[in-house]
């Protein structure tokens, strides 16, 4: 790879790293709310651990920043702006329902999967600009988002399977 | 499930699929313009392909419209049109560069991951509701987004691979 081509995705690994940054701060600010409007405890209890979870992926990022010797900062996410829009919507228009907690449920899995997208794709850029130290903390935080959809999917199934009973 | 709860339920699905109507024309027009950016023909084609599917994923919707007796309408889905501006974006900054096709792939992959939570949900959410002929609709355009979005990646690994061989 030339210079030419490396400064060019390395421009934009930072830009996407910005990206994900204000997309996790938006994040934590959203989950408490979702949380708190949660029906049943064991959603509320999956958002409050992801919420600690989250932190951590800040803090992976901040280390990433200082890998590659650039300021930790934010640029405007419409995409995750877009999805937790979504979610208070549901919050709004469901709240008092027993739809509520299946909204939430399907809001939160989009934010996951946006995370999914994000990350698989830095860490394919990070091995490719040869940041070995950014490539295992990028996995560590996959690999979180992915159990965490998968949490989801498991407390939206035991849902519909209690409802059946 | 009471009546009531059903009905929530179904509203809900009814908003989702207007959500996801929405998202998939505006995919329509999104990657006519991304085939034409890309560098590679391997993920021209790619793209090119993807439109002819997406125009299948919009028949198949239409068929569910039709299944719960609700008009086929969209309804503005703000995360649809954040992950394209980010695509757009990345034409703009990255154009002339040769971190064009790796940032395209990115943010194709961001779209699909959006896709496979929203049809992931309404699948489980159609099976819920009893609506059992629109659950291997939702089944058949969830598998095809999941193997588009493998195909990204081996587009993505591939490209690496050439470039360091």
């Amino acid at each position: 790879m030339t210079t030419r081509q490396s400064k060019d995705l390395s421009t934009l690994f930072y830009e996407t790293l910005k990206d994900i940054y204000y997309a996790e701060k938006q994040i934590l600010r959203a989950l408490p709310k979702m949380a708190k409007a949660a029906h049943t405890d064991e959603l509320r209890h999956a958002f409050e651990e992801h919420r600690e979870q989250t932190q951590g992926h800040v803090d992976r990022l901040d280390q990433i920043f200082e890998m590659i010797d650039k300021p930790a900062r934010g640029k405007t996410c419409d995409a995750i702006l877009g999805i937790i829009e979504e979610g208070k919507e549901v919050i709004e228009d469901f709240g008092e329902t027993d739809a509520l907690d299946p909204g939430l449920l399907a809001a939160a899995q989009a934010v996951e999967h946006y995370e999914i997208s994000r990350y698989g794709t830095l860490k394919a850029w990070a091995s490719e600009l040869g940041l070995n130290d950014a490539v295992p903390l990028l996995e560590a935080t996959l690999q979180e988002e992915k159990k965490t959809d998968e949490l989801l999917t498991k407390i939206a199934v035991r849902s519909v399977n209690r409802k059946a009973a």
